[in-house]
């Protein structure tokens, strides 16, 4: 019966891909034996409850295997069609070309760009050890102790993703936090998209992850099922993360076996004739052995029914109120949100208060941590630079997944993907590093975006303010980056109040990702900033005394800057500015049209004042607007010498904001 | 006098960052005596002639550590004052906050975002090989065989370092090519800028590398030069790429030595005296020693004096053309450049061809790669997607140096910044992969960019037209992301003249990094582009008929769908167009303000469409314009299907652009 299943994963993916005349049929051929049996054997997953909480997750980080995936999941009962299947990579089907998670029953993450998944696989190891530590049922004896959660993750991956920095991150991180419930199987067939691996991967895998932290395991022969499950059995019991490695062969059963050819384009029809041939599957597009398919269905619900009834009687327990009298404070694992009200927070806020952004900050993530409780995240070896450190929060290790603090190292990539990781798992997590270095996280930015999750990414150390660390310390072009980046609020307060604004946003719509962008320079409290005004994206900070000479559109730090040249070049040219404050450009851009229009009127002059890159802008420039902002790399110097370079002193910005007004009314 | 110079540099180092009040006093006292082992008993170097092109490289990939190494090279005579000292970190000056290249005498490279000079490192040692293998003397005796060229590469780098993911890509790079001229050794500290390394970082360190194909040695102590000395002779003797990790203690001599609070703000000033006087130097700011500052130079001049002679006898038989018959072939190695004309070249270009501008761009790589040495470069696993590969050219591997092929595995980032290194070592350098994966790389192209080297970036599988592979896969802002970094030129050429007229402007202007974007999707040859404007940025490739109404800025692919739409609106709706081209908005914005005038008057309604994000195009929007962009993440499906789902589809660009034009006139 499992030869039979797994050739019938094989050519259902295969007739997927064909159907589709397009995909990878090397991986579907060569690893399902490996999916097969994890899913028949080991995961603790429900086919008719695929969001279960306490399920194992399963991550193919390997994506562009989507088809075995889709063709696993169909065989073992989750509600996904034929039709689905033959649906394959075509717009609005439920089997998009790499799995996307909340699409598809079943997929619980969105793969595709090698490495993340590897890392994602590493968040939610990580988030299942906190959780189970935190929804432990109390007892007498410590042997008998039960958690609500206690998930195992599994992750199937090839050798693209092994090869990629971010999987040596996020398993180091993976072997310091000793998460043993971590499963990584490795599909090792030495062919990647371009040829042999011998060409450029020549490295001893195993010895790296041994070097890592991790148990490893060699599976010399994916068939051998018996010594699969041995591995995988043996993984499970491990005090570490477990890597196995299973020898495939790519594209098995294709005259294109063990070759490149076969791995990112349909096989020929004679080509799939001699393998269905050889399978023993009937010559038929989309044929399913039913008694097989319901064997394996049978087979996994019965496995998983003991544990799936326990969770039952547990999550009974749990809402009588066994697992802990402050139950309510779990409540956000099965989703249950609370609004947040940050403005009634007592801040201590004084309008004489000078503060960088970044120390404000600190101080209101002190408050958020004290009152939500899966609000969790950490630094990547800078919380004495970007303030987020938890005071009372203590540091996460793996004798204690109960810390708030995690300390993600020098590797800001893998610190994304596992907050990527956390999300998932219903978390509310943030990581942090230097604006500079959002860099080296953007590939799982992306990704936080793409997946619609709510994390919270705070850079600091904003553009050539830095100063004396020289330019490739001083972010120029991050935020226009960040910008463009569809589905991420970016935001850059000018102070305490929009801080305290951003955050009741961030909070209370956890719908998509964010960046906060803040300041290591001080930055006064100012008297008309409005916490609330943050909502809209954009508000008026000084109104215009009488005729509206220009809008002066900022952000940040610079919003203070445009407030006293607006008040100068009253009293000194009068010149009649209005100054905005957008800390954050999706928000205003999504607000209502009347409300866009009051605020910046289409027909006045707009001066747009950043102190980072022009590409920022577009959307604002429709009509008769000009551009302050830094095109060019910074220097290494004070300040204020570097300010001045990249002609953003004040001087410089004052004679630009009055020559174009002048120009502007003489055009009238 | 070893130590007397140690301790020279340690006082000198914490005197620049006392005077600075900014900078990493934390690796000055603990990586002295590594640095100085270094220069005074094993680099090939001469600080005459500090740019000597076979001097063994130096690399701080810890670039923090700048005052470390500008007192290294102040004590080792090369050309910098006491004065430059004091200038540490201020604007202008030769010793700026983090190394950079062509600023300081005795900088190889520009560092300070962490793992990247480690990956550059493998980048300049493949370069020694390469020009090794290319640059040997024939001999009759194959032991007695001598190369031009066959420096040594030392890289100094820190925990940091070693917990980026580049490191790990770029260190199994180096394995699988068996770069045994490249030594990297290790400031082992336990220490990281938040606190002990045991909260993060418990791998296995050497383990890992040696699971890399790498030597590694280990050094207990740094104060046993003999110990660091004999580990250093060993490993330049080894088979393989050395790793030598020496234990240090950060800021040792400090009171606060042995603890993060070392590592980057300025020691008080009662610490320094007491340092001082545990170091036996005089309590004055930047004391030196003069003779043991003589001594030193002198010792690595002579040391070195027998290796720089034979260069230049060496040089002589090269100038006499003893090296090979060829030896024009080589002379680019010393700066030589010889213009290109691409437009000579035969592509056998038909107007009725339809073909990918990456099918058309791999067959003139090809020609280029005949026709011009240095140049060299890869893929990150797809060359067979990305077309890039030199058909003559053939692999590059350890037991062929000389191969022009560069399989960097599913390693972009590595893969940037080792093209970073080769351009450091006159090699015009390329690397390949998808433009979805730009992102992984843009930390190197970053610095490619801050550093002016004629790095070329190639991304194929441009935008939504990706289609079936899914949002994953389909870039949307990468363009953005790409133009916003200063100093890259970002091409986006939309048929085979244009490419030539890219590459003309690459080859002929080396000055700058570039990236290259081209389509999977078939474009036709347009009868009216032009090689020669993309120079210019931007030109007309449709004259309106008669009055204009609009401009339509376009590039790349959509560059005939604008020439169809105009030419059918002016059919239909009597709306007259002028359509441009803008291969580089870089280059278009540096042209002279009349041609640009020419081009796209200021005054005329102007419709930017582009299959990317909006955030490209703040620079073209001052006046009357408006975006056809795409904002939005991508989908799975056909490429039609897709287009209209992001509203990029025929009739609704068609219907915009009917839409504004009518307004626009109502307006008049």
């Amino acid at each position: 019966m499992d030869n039979q299943i797994i050739a019938n994963i094989k050519s259902l993916g295969i007739d997927m891909i064909n159907q589709a005349n397009s995909g990878h049929p090397g991986i579907v051929l060569g690893a399902a034996p490996i999916i097969y049996t994890l899913f028949n054997n080991h995961l603790n997953i429900s086919n008719n409850d695929p969001t279960w909480f306490n399920r194992d997750r399963f991550i193919l980080s390997a994506g562009h295997g989507s088809a075995l995936l889709y063709a696993t999941l169909y065989m073992a009962g989750y509600n996904l069609t034929i039709e689905d299947l033959k649906n394959f990579r075509k717009i609005n089907s439920k089997t998009p070309g790499h799995p996307e998670v909340f699409v598809t029953p079943g997929v619980d993450v969105s793969t595709g760009p090698l490495g993340q998944g590897f890392a994602n696989g590493v968040g939610m190891a990580l988030a299942s050890k906190i959780l189970k530590e935190k929804t432990a049922f109390p007892s007498n004896s410590k042997l008998s102790q039960e958690s609500l959660i206690d998930f195992n993750v599994y992750v199937l991956c090839g050798d693209g993703d092994l090869m990629e920095g971010i999987s040596t991150e996020a398993a180091s991180i993976a072997g310091t936090f000793k998460l043993n419930n971590l499963i990584v199987l490795y599909d090792s067939n030495n062919i990647s998209l371009d040829g042999p691996t011998s060409n450029t991967f020549t490295e001893d895998v195993r010895g790296k992850m041994k070097a890592l932290g991790w148990n490893t395991y060699l599976v010399k022969n994916s068939h051998d099922l018996k010594a699969l499950n041995k591995a995988i059995n043996k993984a499970k019991l491990s005090n570490k993360p477990s890597f196995i490695e299973v020898k495939t062969i790519i594209g098995e059963g294709s005259i294109l076996a063990n070759t490149n050819k076969v791995h990112g384009k349909p096989l020929e029809s004679q080509d799939i004739k001699a393998l269905k041939g050889k399978l023993g599957i009937p010559d038929e597009p989309f044929f399913v052995f039913e008694d097989a398919r319901n064997q394996f269905k049978k087979r996994i619900s019965e496995r998983v029914n003991i544990k799936y009834s326990r969770w039952a009687t547990n999550y009974q327990r749990f809402e009588k109120g066994e697992m802990s009298p402050h139950i309510e404070k779990y409540k956000w694992i099965f989703g249950d949100k609370q609004p947040v009200d940050l403005k009634k927070i007592n801040l201590d806020l004084d309008i004489n208060d000078k503060e960088a952004t970044r120390k404000t900050n600190g101080k209101i993530m002190n408050i958020i941590a004290d009152n939500i409780p899966n609000f969790i995240g950490g630094s990547a070896d800078l919380f004495s630079s970007t303030d987020v450190y938890i005071e009372n929060g203590g540091d996460l290790n793996y004798y204690n997944y109960t810390g708030s603090n995690i300390w993600f190292g020098v590797r800001e990539h893998a610190m994304g993907a596992i907050l990527n990781g956390l999300a998932l798992c219903n978390f509310l997590p943030y990581g942090s590093t230097f604006l500079s270095f959002a860099d080296y996280v953007k590939p799982a930015i992306r990704l936080s975006a793409l997946m619609k999750l709510p994390v919270t990414y705070i850079f600091t150390h904003d553009s050539i303010y830095v100063g004396e660390d020289g330019p490739t310390h001083q972010p120029v072009e991050q935020l226009a980056m960040l910008r463009s980046i569809p589905n991420l609020r970016v935001f850059r307060p000018c102070d305490a109040h929009e801080l305290i604004g951003c955050w009741n946003v961030i909070l209370n719509n956890p719908t998509m990702p964010n960046a906060l962008i803040l300041s290591r320079n001080e930055v006064p409290l100012l008297p008309s900033t409005i916490a609330d005004a943050v909502a809209l994206g954009g508000y008026i900070v000084k109104k215009e005394t009488n005729n509206l000479d220009a809008v002066i559109i900022s952000t940040g730090t610079e919003v203070n800057i445009a407030i006293h040249i607006a008040s100068e070049l009253y009293k000194t040219n009068q010149i009649d500015l209005r100054v905005i404050s957008m800390p954050c450009q999706e928000l205003f851009l999504n607000a209502n049209p009347t409300y866009q229009e009051q605020v910046i009127p289409k027909n006045a002059l707009k001066i747009i004042l950043e102190a980072g890159s022009s590409y920022s802008w577009a959307k604002f420039m429709e009509k008769n607007a000009k551009l302050i902002t830094i095109d060019e790399f910074g220097a290494s110097g004070s300040k204020d010498a570097v300010s001045k370079k990249v002609g953003f002193d004040h001087i410089t910005i004052q004679n630009k904001i009055i020559e174009w007004v002048n120009v502007n009314k003489n055009v009238k």
